[in-house]
């Protein structure tokens, strides 16, 4: 009889080990020290293990925690101020953005990764300009977290269509030396549950020597690269401008492709230029419901897929989203290329379930590590209600409805159990190391300062939900 | 002071009275004889009215109850059983849709409702061959119903692709004499809180004759023809073969298209068809999860309202879409447009919340009593939680963020209340006429028959899920 953390009793377990969802009927995982260290058949485990916390799942469907690889929950705060509008920096962010100050990033960190762990996601990849509060409250919360700290010295004044940005070599230099000095605090906190990354923010925000130079911080710290490639067609014009060639082929002729990059977004990306970055090694974030509403794109992440590439979901940002929550992503993620090809038998859910765990590990590089529930990985998984009624009825045959339902039919309130690390994180609708009224009054008491701060600017650009609020559509 | 029998006293109102969601703020709407007698400032109600009930819902969203124009509940059960295929019906559904009996039903439209309610939906357009158990339902759980009987006069049979379809018109008109006897039974109970209206499946399942007569008994008793319109390829395929004309020329030529009309779907129709439709008068009713889960497709609604005509969201079927939440079409409805026309200002949030209320309302003719706020209309209505996470911030100024969050970032959760008749429906997470657990017990007990009965057939055909299945993909 040996002693251990925690075991799991459950009916259905998605292990993601295997080509599929690697389901299991009627085991017990057992937890030790962060980690899975067995599988035994529920009716013998007694006979091999006792544990502090025995839990008994038998209406759950226990899977691999959710990872979001691409977010800025920094700007959570301005959930639904933009979207629904053309040049969605400009005319839907910017005046939030700038309003914006440290207190009021402090809080929307909290109202975004709250609401992550409460729609099931374990594994954070934050990017943002000053990712620190995010770090604290990632370290607090107990989510894991890959955090990438934004490096870019583009020269901040308004530039018109078609001008070339202009650099200060300067403000890039300190941005890196930000971005190693966030390395060097948090990256392996808590027992490696945090990682840090570098962050150039794109190809066209920094000189071609800084782009490099970031990129050999990266490879001498065994870390990745967190990068938006190709974002639109802005990038590609600015790569066409300076260098006579599209992004991708310029950063291919640099050697920039490779496994220590993983690319986000790749919008503006033919399905050539796709595949080129899969068979690079690289790994790819898409983002459906961000690009979707900010751009009406759908990005090609089916043909880095068919070029054996792994793809992670995304969820990026609130003001133009409006969510954190993987269970949205996982269903426009098949919706979208369902549509985009005209096909519903592309993108089916067992996949789109696998890139939210165990692909979605590799593409980031931690498939060894998360994204499957395996003897010797991380204790990072969660359990959803299979009683709620977006989960119901529950067939085992002739066929299993249970991924189909989570994907196309759950919404993230039947997640009952988060566990990260072999640590509960969220149990019972309660977020376990967090004051969450306390958190809520703290978003709550930014409002007003965000809406004075905000209104000359909104007025004067004008953009369309300037126009919507005077015409009463809002 | 008057004695009534509700006041709302609230702080965020959306009417939808006008062109865009008709925000009040501050304001105590008033109840009475289940319609909206009053609206009068908070401050002020107390003055002129006292009430059996008031509500205080100062941290709510106070808006019409959404519509759900076109469902089929009564196959709820087969809920995430068939989707990720091509040729869903035969595929996908079939086995399951065979293996089910009477109780199936009844239980089945359980599960749809109560997840409706549960989302906000106030009104549901069910649409079934037996509509009578939904019609039960109905009206015990005090939802409003606009409920369909299928007519259609084809004959059981497998068809080869390309064949003509029998008809047998024995079949056809007993079909519609028990639609007519719905009618009689079901129409206008509990003061016109259920309506009947009359259900040819589609211009390619019935004779000529007996799509004429059925619009004619429709016409007669002063209620609305619903049908599928140009639903796929193989209707179209089959009026072509038979008539030598598309559906909507052919039905145009009938004098069949005008405001009698309410058409689903539209799949198969070009721009020019769709607007062709709109201007005769009929109402249209799209269903985005649900064709792009089975289709892949985007149907034409924004060519429909261009053209003047009204549009109303419908969830269709949980077996490949695969919910009754009105929350997700809305999402859906904006974002699968924006990217078919690769425009983030097509079909934004206010537009869309229109549809889920003042439009559908519209679409179904029901505009004079149903979909917006407005003193003399009937009292449906639901509040919104805006202290819940998808719903934070709340901001009013520079511009107000809730309708975009209700349309982009809510799940369904975030129903407090609802309210149909001036009668509450749901409050505080219980469906009020309705036990829950025993219905769920219900439809649990029913999972293993028709597990039994569909397991020969679902072998049989061999679909893409009986492969996964065989994969271990699910």
């Amino acid at each position: 009889m040996k002693t251990v953390d925690m075991i799991v009793k459950a009916k259905h377990i998605f292990t993601m080990e295997g080509e599929g969802v690697g389901y299991i009927e009627n085991m017990a995982m057992v937890i030790d020290r962060g980690r899975i260290a067995d599988f035994v058949p529920v009716d013998n485990v007694d006979e091999s293990y006792t544990a502090e916390k025995t839990l008994e799942l038998y209406n759950h469907a226990i899977l691999p925690g959710f990872i979001d690889a691409h977010t800025h929950v920094d700007i959570c705060i301005a959930r639904g101020l933009a979207q629904d509008t053309k040049n969605w920096m400009f005319y839907g962010l910017q005046p939030f953005e700038n309003a914006m100050g440290i207190d009021d990033t402090r809080a929307s960190v909290k109202l975004g990764i709250m609401e992550a762990i409460k729609s099931g996601t374990t594994t954070i990849g934050e990017f943002s300009i000053g990712v620190e509060p995010t770090c604290e409250f990632v370290e607090k919360s107990g989510i894991r977290g890959i955090m990438t700290e934004t490096v870019r010295s583009l020269k901040e004044r308004i530039y018109n269509p078609g001008e070339l940005y202009e650099f200060d070599e300067n403000r890039g230099l300190r941005s890196l030396e930000e971005n190693i000095a966030v390395y060097d605090k948090w990256n392996n906190r808590d027992n490696g549950r945090i990682k840090v990354l570098f962050g150039p923010q794109g190809a066209d925000f920094l000189s071609k020597e800084l782009l490099m130079r970031v990129r050999d911080e990266a490879k001498k710290r065994n870390t990745k690269v967190h990068m938006h490639l190709q974002q639109g067609d802005r990038e590609t014009e600015q790569i066409m401008m300076r260098y006579r060639k599209r992004p991708v082929e310029w950063l291919q002729g640099l050697g920039y492709l490779d496994d220590t990059l993983i690319a986000v977004h790749l919008t503006d990306c033919t399905e050539e230029e796709a595949a080129m970055v899969a068979k690079s090694g690289a790994g790819m974030v898409v983002c459906p419901g961000s690009i979707g509403i900010i751009d009406g794109l759908v990005c090609p992440s089916v043909a880095f897929q068919n070029a054996g590439g792994y793809v992670a979901l995304g969820s990026d940002q609130a003001p133009g989203n409006n969510c954190h929550n993987i269970f949205n992503e996982m269903k426009l993620a098949a919706l979208f290329n369902k549509i985009k090809f005209g096909n519903p038998e592309i993108v089916p859910a067992w996949k789109v379930l696998r890139m939210a765990t165990i692909e979605g590990a590799k593409a980031i590089g931690m498939g060894d590590e998360i994204g499957s529930l395996k003897c010797g990985k991380k204790a990072d998984f969660i359990a959803v209600d299979l009683n709620k009624y977006t989960m119901q009825p529950v067939y085992t045959r002739p066929m299993r409805n249970i991924v189909p339902n989570l994907v196309y039919s759950a919404r993230g309130d039947e997640v009952a159990l988060s566990v990260v690390d072999g640590k509960v994180i969220y149990e019972n609708g309660k977020i376990v190391n967090i004051d969450e009224v306390e958190c809520l009054e703290e978003i709550k008491g930014r409002v007003e300062g965000i809406s004075m701060r905000a209104e000359k600017e909104f007025n004067e650009i004008a953009g369309t939900n300037f126009v919507f609020m005077r015409e009463g559509k809002l």
